[in-house]
Formats: C-alpha cells, structure tokens, sequence
C-alpha cells in the first residue's frame, strides 16, 4: 500500500491505479468529463514529489509549456509508482459551472446517489455463515427488510465483485462485478405545458444531455385547472393523466439512453421538479382538492419513492426524488428556482417571478420569503387567443409597427398564427402608438383616420359583426389581433401585475424598493423586457432591474442530484416561503381593476 | 374528562363509554373472548368506588353471590358516571395459557401490533396545510416514504375519524373510520409435510382457531433434499414450488376468515416458523446451496416482508414476519421449540429433539445452546416403506405382538398400511421377541421354529425371491415389514441416536447427566416412549426424562405475534445457538455405526 498525501491529508491507494482513478476513489471530487480517457484535458494536477511516469504525449496536447515547467500533469496519464505528494490546481474546479438551459449557480458537488466496489469471500465448511452474514459483514450494514436484494443474493454469490448503490448511507442495491464507473441520474421538469429530462452523469458530475417533449395531458386540458376538471368528469381520468406522462418520462429516458450509449439499468435515479398538480398526477394522487377552495394539496413535502411502483423504467432499484413544494400554488418548480437564484441567502430585495398559465411569485425581502400565485390564463402561452399558437415553427414571435408592420417568425417560415411573445409584443406597439386605450379598447378606425401617423394604421382596424380587430398581416392568411384577444392578455397582465404590488404590500415594501426582478420559466426565452415592460406585466420603474435565468425549476432538479445539502436546503427554503393567498387580502378586487389599466 | 384510578395509576376517559373499552383503549390489558358482548364472563373487575350503572341482568349469569358481594362486575357492562376507583382481579388474567395444540409457556403478552383511532381536521383557507401535513401533526409520525399510505390519503379526509395501523413504534398503514375492534393475525408453521395455521384475535389475545392442509410440495419431493433436486433439475422448479406454498397459506387464510366471520383486510401480520429450507422457497429465494457443501443458506436472520410482495392476501399493507434460524438444517422451526421451552434460562441438561424427515436436536447445558441435525430420512413418516403410508385413517399406527398381533388402526378402518409410528412400534417388538438381531436381520424362520414362544411367529416369517419379511396382517390385504423396510428405520435411528451421543459429548456431558428430553413436532403425538426406546431411537437409560410438547414451532409462531419481547429473545436464541455440524467430528462414522445396532 502506498499513500497520497494532499495538503495535510492522506490517503492510501494501490499501485498501479491511475492517479485519476485514486483520486476520485477517495471522492476527492476530482472531475474528467472524458472519462478518464485523455481526451478532455480537464484533469490537471500539480505533482509536488513522487516516482510516477514520465509525461506522455497525449498530455502535451493540453499542457503549456509553463504548466510542465510546474509538474503539472492530466491525472488519468499518471500512474503513481509509490509515495505521492500533490497539489490540487484550483478548489473551483470541484464547483464549476455546467453548463445548461440556463444559469446555475456555483456549489459544492456531493452527490447522494454513490457505490462501492467490494469483493466476496464464499462461506466454507469452517465458516458456515449464511450468505446475508457474509454480506453484511462485508458491506456494514443491514438488509433485513429489503426482500429486492434479498431474492438476489444467490446471483451475487455466483461472481467473486460487487458493488454496493447507497442514497447516502442507505443501501438501495447490490450488483454483480464492479459497476463503479456507470452511475447516471435523470432530472426531470414536468411544466404543464413541456416535459424536459437530463441525463446527469453522477460520478463525474455533469449533464450529458437534455431531451424534452410536450405535455401529453396537454391534450387533457392546457392548465392544471382544465386538467383537475377533466379528472373530476371523467372516470379514470387521474390513470389516464398519470399513464401519459409516465409514459413520456419513459419516452424521453428511452431517447437519453440510446442517444448517449448508456444503459438504463445503470440509472439510479430521477430527480422531479414541477408543480403541485402535476406532481400529484405524477404519483397518481388525486388532486381535486387543489381545485377548490381550501384549495389544500394532498402532499407538498419532499419524497423518495420506489421508480418501480410508479412504473418509471430506469434501474430495478431506482428511486424517484420528489423536490418538495410550498402549496397547492406554489409548487417544486418554484422552490428550485428559489434555491437556484438562492433567495434565502440575499441581502437585497428580489422579486422572483414564474410567468406561464399561473404566474408564481416570491419575494426576497433580505432573506424573509412570501410567496402568491395568480391565474395569468394561457393568452401568455398563445392559447385562447383568436390566432393564438405555441412558440413554433410559423409563429410570429416579435412584432414591431414602424414603416411597416415588421413580423419575426419562429422558423423564418410563413406566418401562421401568434404565439405569446408575439401578442405581448404587438400589444405593446399598439399600447405604444396610443392605437389602445387605458381600458384596453382599439379605438374606431375613424378616430385614427384623424391623424394616423403612419398612414397604413387605420386600414389595419376592421369592424366585422359589432367586433373590432387589428390584421398584422394579410400575407397568404389573415393574422389578426382581437379586442377578445387584448382582454385575455389584459386579464392576465392584471393578475400579475396586482400580484406584484400586493406581494411589496404584504412584506411593506414599495415596488421602487425591489433591487431585482428575476424572471424564470420557458415564456422569458422568447419575450423582450422592452414588450413586458409596454404591456405593463412589468411596472417600468423596474425595467433596469429584470434578469432571465431560463428553466431555473429543471435547473433545481439538477442541483439535487448533485448535491445533498441542495436537497437539505430546498426543504428549508419550502418550509420557510410564507403562502398569501391573494383573495384574503383586502381590496385585492380594487387592485386588480387598477392594474388591467395599460 | 374523568378519571379512572387503579394501583397509583390514573388514565383519562370520556363518559359514554363501557368500562372494558376504557380500559383497553388504555392497553391495561383486560381481556374479552367475547368481544364486550356480555356473553363470556371474562372481564370481571373490582369497583372499589365510583358513580356507575346498577348489576344488570346478563353480570348475573356469571358472578356469584360472593363475588356480587364484594362489588365484582363484567366491566363490558358497566357504564361509569364519574371518577372511579377499581382493582384488577389477578394478574395473570393478562398472561394467562392459551390453549392450543401442544404446551405454551406463561409469557408477557404485549404484542407489536397495534391501532390507534384519531379524529380529523380540515384544513381551511386561513390553515391552508396540506392534508399529508395534518395527517403527520396528528399522529405523530412522519409518512414520508410510504408510497402506498399517501396515495390513500384523500380517501381518508372524506371521514371524519382514521385508524392508525403499527408495528411497534413503525406505522404500517392508515384506515378510515374506527377499526380499532378488528386486529388479527395469522401464526403459520411451514413442515415439510403439514402446513399449519391459526387466527390469532390480537386485541382480545387469543387463538381463534386453527386449520391444516398438507403441504402441496409434497408432490414434487417427500424431503427437503428432494425439493432441492428438484429445483435444481426442473426449469421454473422453484417458481412452482414457492407458488404452491403461498396458494395453500392463502386457502388456509380464507377458510379461517370465513369460518371465523373475520376480513382479511383485518389481518395485518402473518408469522412464519418453519425450516431453512422452507423459508428460502417460500421468499422465492434459490435454496441450492443449501444442499451441497457448505451447506450454506442464504439468509437465516428474521425479516419482515410485505405480504403483498409474496402474494400473501392479507391487508393491503400487511406484513409478513419470518422467525430467525441458526443454519441450513436449525431453522426458525427450531428456535421456536427452544423458545417455548426457554432452553436458554433453564438451570439443568435439557434435550430438544425434533423428529421428522430430518432429526433437529439442539442440546442446552444450563442454558449454553448447541444443536446439530441428522438425515433420517422419511421412514419414520412411514414414507420409503414397502407398506407405508402417512397417519391417516387405515394407517396401522400401534402394534403390539402377544397372544395374536394387535393393531391399533387410525378412524378404525380396515388396515390400508402402516404409518411411522406403527413402524416403530413393530419392530421395537420385533426386537423385543428377539425376531431382529442386533444387525437388525429378520431371524430365519427355522430359528423360530425351534422355540416359537407365541405359536404363530415362525408364520409370520416368509421368504421369497431371497427376500424376508415379517407379515403383520393378511385381512383382506397383505401388510408386512420387509428387512429393506426394516433398514430405513435403522438408519434414522442410528442418524437420530448418534447425533444425541455426539452432542452430548461435544459439550461435554454424558447421557446420563441429561436431566430431561422434549420431543416436539408431530411425530411424538402418535409415538409411545416404549417405542421410542424400545427401537432405541432414544436411549433407554433417559426414557423417564422424556416429554412431548407437540408442535412448538406453531406455538413460537403464535407467541411471536402475542409479544415482541419473544422476537427479541427469539433474535437472541438463534445468534446463541451454535451449530455443528456432525460430519466434521472425529470418529463420527463409527459412533454412527454403533448406533445403528439394535
């Protein structure tokens, strides 16, 4: 036995192990996003003393000259052939940033899920202990309970390796030989609207890949509220919402498998961040008490169930991880992007916002959180909406009316219809050229015939059956935007918005208070902070205080994979986020009828 | 809120309710066979003061004058209007024997079973808690990662009152409303030949009733070494096997609660005794090794397993407790017999022996435990006999050769047979007569005709095709001992009896320093001590020192479900007892040899 000897540590290895290999057998958090293949150069190490080999090509291809002049090495080309005294480069490279669908933040990697490797003495005559004995002596801790690994033990006995999974100290199951290396995670953010699945690498730490899909329930109802209904009518309707999107969850695992070459067996968890209902769904528990008043979910708490019994197909031993959420309102989703924008921990006040059907908000008032929801309705996500459709191909996305109606169009296709960011953005422009009034009315056509300042404006108003529209384009098909369409945005413009100012109300702050304004969520993607600002979603005096941070509840999701004290934090964090439900507060119906004004 | 006072006790009640319900809602242990009903007597008490209802007519069918004198009542029938102040009759009341098939020992019944009812708040708008939340603050207990009891939640809230379900401390399951009255369990012993079970009331503390079948594996091999064959040879051998236990412990289940009018959604816990080799088939856990050298088992530790996961129907969430063994050949079966007769805290030489296909025997000297276990074969369950069958009706299970030969037939048929016991009988009075030698050869008959004591023996005697046997009858059906049948008991004998003197000698006593000898299992019901003896499986010098405890591993089984300091003592015994294993004593082949000797 030799030893490694780091700062005032010491660790011992066998010879002939490459330096990565001890390093990261000792969780010494030491990352190789190859593998340990030398490919990716990220390995590097600072050799103070020690008999190892000499430097080889491979390593030349990523080392300065510098670099060699200091010792420095990759540490899956070094095989150490005694003693070793070493240097790690730079602490950060253990809390890097990974690089996702959005800002994460640095913290400290230490996942729950990890194995050992161990090897198996065969009981003889002399030692007649039962294989359960043997077993437990080996790896230290108890199986009584757990008949999965029990049924199991004869076909470990037959190979003379195995290797222990824990979550944590908990032992979830054994496996034949040494499967130290394959170890692989799925974190997934079920939104109402899109499903996205991770493929998290765990023992080196990184995001192999993301798929996503559409909700399948979508075709149940496009909000929580229509798919709660839908369960409430429908007989069987909770199996049938629940077989949909586990089946998407198995979809998506299927396509990270295949496309990353990893087996599914060798994942050993999944990690789910979403919201109250969809959670609900997701375990088969019925959710109508979400829907009515009380409105009281059935659980909010974090949760570690068998991937079996929900039918998730991953290892046979898998666990799902359940990021736990605040209220029937205030779901997971929004406790990860918490975590991830880590509130609890600011000396400032911050608004975070979630804006998609329902609009979830938290503020940070330093640290203090309060939290509300309103029903922002789809119009936000294109729906209910005359010419409405998804952010895709062929929908316009950005409209600006200058010389002429300018159209952007998802896919640079011909338009089809108008997704959400589009109908913010025209509202905006026709907000802005006064071509909307402050109760939300497209003023008559002869009044802009009067003065219409870019002389095309007053063709673009159409009176048709007692209802006025304004067309953006004529182009193959009519595109146009109705008064109907300007109320749903409206409606949920003053959901938001009031939500806002209620929320500074209830902590005793003034909206001119707020230091930042975080906004999270699929919508932020495609929306300009000039046309969120316009429609008045955003009041202006906080246009200079807005930041994107992307999918920060798949983010979390994440996060909790690779770090156990994350999890630890998202229950502080869900059980410190105060929930004010909007209608208690008194004159809420004032405030909103203000706040529709644009 | 009154009180009730006993000894320098005090326990809170609510007026309303019969004196016996307060009572055991405080778990002070009163028993009721009948259930509160007035019809059995049972739960008398002494009401030393207090405000209650007068004697009624039924209290007067079972208390006599004196006991009306001395203010003794039924407390199912006393209603008390206030504070009261009683004495509990006799203790023992709460430890009294129950009688079942074969000897129980007086022990402390708490069992580790147990209900506890709850009322249920709603949340509301301005306690907006989620249902998992209010159910975890009323009963105190975490549900975290219970899958099953959180799926039923909303069930729950849709009445107003909940029974909580527990295993000691370890919450099981929850029901709706109050099921408080309704708590069983099922005790089950597994013999290679008869499967046994019992209801066991667990409020009430008592054996309900018990039902048998043969076990159905029988058909797929008489021993244990056979069923291990077969699972070896036969593809899915092990599947048939595990599913026909579990398919006779279900019909045994049912034909209990329908004759007994209990749910079987009220039986929470089924306890199994039975041997290594029976337990690892009933998991569906591969017993192989268990047949070849080392002889290792897989598990022989206790485990609690999911009823559901074996396919037991029971509650939904019932559990199935296993009882610990020592190895492949002293299992649970055995510890059970130990426990019953507490062989650990006993002050003298005792010997257990368990006598079926395979010879279990563990030897206690002042409590310090060895065991070990002999292969003798099913000729004493007169299986591999030429006229053998099983003790059923037309089985010859007494023999006695005097003036003519008496039989003693079961259900006093016409003689089909000879079951093991008869066998044991015929030849102790073969030997007896001097018709064996010691080799254990059938004596020629023209050595008999020298000095036919009885007149008719030399008869009896008949060569054919050079193989002798001895006729026992010739009624409508030939039954006779052949000399082959003759060496099958010969060597369960010599098996039996050598492993007693090896015992004994391994721990260092002689025979005769044994002070007692308990012989448990069916066997011993139809066996007299003079066979025994007579045929020499047990010496003859300890036939006064012999007793039988009839099946002790059914009764462990029970005692386990009646009190959880018999499955930590259960615990105890199997880690204490030490198991050696006969082949590896020196000169053992020739002690087996001598003692095949009649």
């Amino acid at each position: 036995m030799s030893f490694l000897y780091t700062g005032d540590k010491s660790y011992e290895f066998e010879i002939g192990n490459n330096l990565l290999d001890i390093i990261q057998s000792h969780n010494l958090g030491m990352e190789s996003p190859c593998g340990g293949k030398g490919f990716c150069g990220k390995c590097k190490i600072k050799i103070l003393s020690g008999d190892i080999n000499d430097l080889t090509k491979e390593e030349l291809k990523f080392l300065t000259k510098e670099e060699i002049d200091k010792n420095i090495r990759l540490s899956c080309l070094v095989y150490p052939k005694g003693d070793l005294y070493l240097e790690f480069l730079d602490t950060k490279s253990v809390n890097h940033k990974i690089l996702v669908d959005g800002y994460m933040p640095e913290f400290k990697k230490n996942p729950i899920l990890n194995k050992s490797t161990y090897g198996l003495e065969k009981p003889t005559l002399e030692n007649n202990l039962s294989y359960e004995e043997i077993l437990i002596n080996t790896i230290n801790c108890d199986l009584k309970d757990n008949y999965e690994i029990l049924k199991d033990i004869p076909n470990l006995f037959e190979k003379n390796k195995f290797t222990k999974v824990c979550l944590g100290e908990k032992l979830i199951g054994l496996e034949c030989d040494d499967t130290k290396d394959k170890l692989y995670s799925i974190a997934v953010d079920i939104g109402t609207t899109t499903v996205v699945c991770s493929l998290i690498d765990i023992k080196n730490q990184f995001e192999v890949s993301s798929e996503s899909e559409i909700n399948p329930q979508k075709e149940y109802g496009l909000d929580v509220l229509s798919r709660i209904n839908f369960i409430k009518t429908k007989e069987n309707g909770l199996d049938i919402l629940h077989k949909s999107i586990i089946e998407c969850i198995n979809k998506l695992i299927e396509k990270l498998c295949e496309n990353n070459n990893v087996n599914r067996e060798n994942i050993y968890e999944v990690s789910i961040a979403a919201n109250t209902t969809m959670m609900h769904i997701l375990l088969n528990i019925n959710p109508i008490s979400i829907g009515k008043s009380p409105y009281a979910p059935v659980f909010v708490k974090s949760k570690n169930i068998d991937a079996k019994s929900l039918g998730i197909k991953i290892s046979n031993f898998g666990k799902v991880y359940l990021l736990p959420g605040v209220s029937s309102y205030i779901g997971a989703d929004i406790v990860a992007g918490v975590c991830v924008c880590d509130l609890k921990n600011v000396n400032k006040n911050v608004l975070f916002i979630d804006i998609g059907t329902n609009g979830e908000m938290v503020l940070s008032k330093k640290g203090k959180l309060v939290s509300c929801s309103c029903a922002a309705g789809p119009a936000l996500e294109g729906m209910n909406i005359s010419c409405g459709m998804r952010a895709g191909d062929g929908a316009i996305e950005n409209v600006k009316i200058e010389e002429s109606i300018n159209l952007k169009v998802i896919g640079d296709k011909i338009p089809s219809g108008i997704c959400g960011s589009g109908m913010v953005d025209a509202i905006s422009e026709l907000v802005r050229l006064n071509l909307i009034g402050k109760t939300g009315r497209i003023v008559k056509k002869e009044k802009i015939l009067e003065d219409d300042k870019l002389g095309y404006l007053s063709e673009c108003i159409i009176d048709e059956n007692k209802k006025r529209r304004f067309v953006l384009t004529k182009n193959t098909k009519e595109i146009a935007i109705t008064q109907e369409d300007i109320r749903q945005v409206q409606l949920a413009k003053g959901a938001i918005l009031s939500g806002i100012y209620a929320l500074a109300d209830k902590v005793g702050i003034k909206i001119t208070d707020l230091d930042e304004v975080i906004i999270a969520g699929q919508f932020g993607k495609h929306l300009s902070i000039d046309s969120l600002v316009g429609v008045g979603i955003i009041p202006k005096e906080l246009k200079e205080k807005i930041k994107y941070i992307g999918n920060s509840s798949k983010t979390g999701a994440i996060m909790s994979l690779l770090s156990k004290d994350i999890r630890e934090s998202m229950d502080n964090i869900a059980s410190d986020i105060d929930y004010f439900e909007l209608s208690t507060k008194d004159g809420y119906e004032r405030l909103f009828t203000n706040c529709l004004k644009f």
